[in-house]
């Protein structure tokens, strides 16, 4: 008999991107993209969608180089953050917990084999609009931002792997993470890329490979926004802006979603979602597995191929891809 | 401490609809939203969208007056089957089992209090494309159809009850469903209508208040197409067609979908889901209590306010409301 | 053999609305429709798209009551705009020529046979964008704003009337305005609303009934965004901002395009235009005339029926609708 | 004082492709974009767009090679076309009058410098829905199709030209053409790209350089859907449906249309239009010259820069160039 589904996480519940541009990336994210800042503190700033509920669902710190500072899950009850904590630890990658961080209770780090930090959490804040600020939705936390081509949440991120199967494995077994797409070498061969959930999402994380000799590399974070349009839109906004487009729009094959990518000003790549694609509803499905041969359709169904930067470039970046890549003097 | 969440459903496989029309209603859902059919059987059809996986999410079975047949939900393993089909016996509105239904292996009857027919099981066969008919996606399980306004897949179902708190109370214990938003009686009082889910979905079905005497009626189903043009289109046909618009477009304040309801030719009515709206992801959400006084904003949020067939029509219909409701002579 | 048509105004080129509030009407169409600010000179602002050459579409003025300051058409010549002076001089209705007024040369005054006031002039003032306004576009004027949901151009307008048919023959016979669409008594009788341009748009003006004894009145005015989204998008944020929206988001039968109605500050009807709907080439288009009898056709053919207020408001409003019309105390 | 302007041409009224699979190339635009056949007669079929109210505006004739058979423009009269006749003769281009084309009277022929055939008539037919075909709206001539994404209408098309200079300025002088936006060399050099209209289109055709030796060839014909979303659509259908995607979705820095190119069955490339951009109302509109150094902006402005085939390939193509670009054996 199969062995039940671990279904400890509930969901990625924020992410901490660095930047060596804090205001210029605050300044992206508030006024182009349209979320707000719920705290400042030291040299971060917390700021959340207009559709989410808790404290914050990113977090932005000052730092020599772009790149992502940590990612964190929260689980779905206090007992099951106690038997993921136990699989973590049981699995010699744990590195025990924090406490204090704003936003949420006490939260157990611990790292992916690449180096990437993760965090779990149970305990968390829940944001209240300032005054004035309320929406005439009850069940809408923040009024929609007049400003930007706004976005609802924070809908997944990418890491590069050298050992995408160890880390699928490793994901899957400790945290109940379950694949949904996969690349694989033809011939039924190993992974090279992988999409993971924990959610009805098609994918809250993948991981892709890492391309040069780099550890814990972040490949982009992806905010929804929900229409095609807006990525018109924001498209729009960015050639206007000065912000460097680097594909799309288009719509992936993986996942069906669609896509816009762009560098936000400290050098990180962040995605625009506009339709959300395929929710995976399917608690037997099975991997639908790529050959690697078909790659130009799983990576763009409709719309160009990627360019040659979507996999040679990621954060922190090896130094001949980031002036490029950012637009950057 | 609090109790961990029941989680064994997985998500709503598929629904009966009634019709007395049975052509007609196949003719709509394949000719106009892109449906196809997987199977005929004696007096039923069973139907799928492009995007969906198992044998069918929609049977059509011949009869006298139009309705909810039965609502199939798939658990999320053999065990959680097991488990909830002893829930279910507990409560004492078990029915038993079931075989031999085309498409899925053995199922659990049971009915709700007021009467509306469902069952959950675990197998299920999948669908494959015949020749010729299979996408250039190998996550897609049919070629996108070349006609109507194609929908995606099965998204929910509203039904009526006559005790919403009792109903509501049950699918809670004994299923896992999570209310994700309710109408009460203003001041913290009664719900008067509720809508659950077992998935990120905002709502997976929905109880509405039964309007007149009768019991175990079905207030609409809807299917999601993914785009509000898709719903401008649609309408766009629906009025070329001679298929009767109830209402829409416009975006509902719980759930944030936008919506166009129409009726089938058997005089079910049929809400296309365009935006799906806002996912909830958190664990511990807290019902959102839409106090009656707001139960505009709450019904629609953009858009003209529901018409009073909303809340007065269900299937099977009150004699006197159908020929006005669909049109019919 | 026919007459050859006239062909002298070349285009709607601004219209002044009234209002007692003109702060409150310049925050309306700047920060929610993304107009700018192009020059204030004494009771009035002047604005334009940023899509828009012209120094300003849009006059907004202080005044007791809201209402049509003026419409101004631009000829395609200066000797087109020596005809249609003989023309209308000829026709009894001739104000005489002004000077000075920002952003045009000389412009000569009449009256439509209900009162409202309209211009015509050859010379014009182009606006240049500020620096750091410039947008990357060579063919677009200013730089697509950041804010609200941003509208490219003035698009049309809609007057009351109480002699429709012999205002109608005016502009044609005078201006050369083509008949594109009307509302007429069944059995082919007499126009009682009528839809008329100069361009290629569906209409660049329209007549409607006055339903009551005032003189001069103006329906709405109307900007074109552009896209059905924006439509969804504006509603939401009306929504939240406390702007009254009257209706939509729906699709006209006339014209075909999509639209949704709000009332700015200043108590005017505005129509934000998604989908532009059909444009009109035929060069020997016979007008399509409605009988009264398919209105609601003729008046939405995808939503919901138009309610009592669209034909009882215009602007200055008769004393009773004002308050409920725009939601003041 | 300035000269008036020629207005004597009021659109494009058709276009005949060539193909050397002439059902193949009905299918397509039937099945896939909606048309529908109003005549068949030899080698040839007309199809018209569900908005189009002539006899047709889209000839398919049966040919060895693909390509342009001929363009046809109406004018806005009778004397009209006797003053256009007349400049054409006085010019040395014309070829003379034709008789007997279904769907419109008497043709002027003419053909353009680099050799591609022209016609101007003013007596055209309507075409009238067949029984049952009936759209619910007085002014659309047939009903919405159930099948594909249904287009419109024809929008415009683009051909190669040795000499752009010299056929804009034919166009211009004999037929009264306005340039809306052109590709210079930089420094105000010559023009080496042109787009032009006699409507408020930004425009109604295009003029770009022929790349190779070739005479008389297309570049695009264009076909305008009207939404952005059908550009997903059709690039989703297309996909399925083995028709090649040359480009996009994507929106031009000319123009500011959204479009999708992709090579109909006989090898022709076909554009679908989304968003129809910006109109032109400005009668004493200055031509928007792009330096040659800006052509990435000007040709997308939103998307990946264009292909290197958008460039070499036209009707009848140079023999290597077909079978990658039409993805033929």
């Amino acid at each position: 008999m199969d062995a039940e589904p671990v279904l400890d996480l509930a969901h990625l519940a924020h992410i901490e991107l660095l930047t060596p541009d804090l205001e210029g990336s605050v300044a992206f994210f508030t006024e182009l993209m349209g979320l707000h800042i719920t705290e400042r503190s030291g040299q971060s700033a917390y700021l959340a969608c207009y559709e989410e509920r808790y404290h914050h669902s990113l977090k932005l710190t000052r730092s020599d180089r772009p790149g992502l500072g940590h990612a964190a899950w929260r689980t779905r009850s206090a007992a099951a953050l106690a038997r993921r904590v136990a699989a973590i630890e049981a699995s010699g990658r744990g590195r025990g917990w924090i406490e204090g961080e704003p936003g949420h209770g006490p939260a157990y780090q611990f790292d992916l084999p690449n180096g990437q930090r993760w965090e779990i959490f149970w305990e968390v804040d829940y944001a209240s609009a300032p005054d004035g600020q309320a929406s005439g939705l009850l069940n809408r936390p923040f009024r929609r931002p007049r400003t930007g081509i706004p976005v609802r949440r924070l809908d997944h991120f990418n890491l590069t792997a050298k050992d995408v199967e160890g880390t699928r494995d490793f994901l899957a077994a400790t945290l109940g993470f379950a694949e949904r797409e996969a690349v694989v070498v033809d011939g039924n061969g190993p992974t090279v890329a992988s999409w993971l959930s924990v959610t009805n999402l098609s994918h809250d994380m993948a991981l892709v490979p890492e391309p040069g000799p780099a550890a814990g590399r972040l490949h982009h974070a992806c905010f929804c926004a929900g229409t095609n349009e807006a990525l018109f839109d924001f498209a729009d906004l960015c050639r206007e802006e000065g912000v460097r487009i680097e594909h799309g729009p288009g719509r992936h094959g993986i996942g069906k979603t669609t896509f816009l990518y762009v560098f936000e000003p400290g050098g990180n790549r962040i995605e625009m979602l506009g339709d959300p694609g395929a929710l995976v509803f399917d608690p037997s499905w099975a991997t639908v597995r790529w050959p690697a041969s078909q790659l130009p359709v799983a990576a763009v169904w409709t719309g160009t191929g990627l360019p040659g930067s979507f996999w040679e470039y990621a954060t922190p970046p090896d130094a001949p891809y980031l002036a490029e890549a950012v637009g950057a003097a």
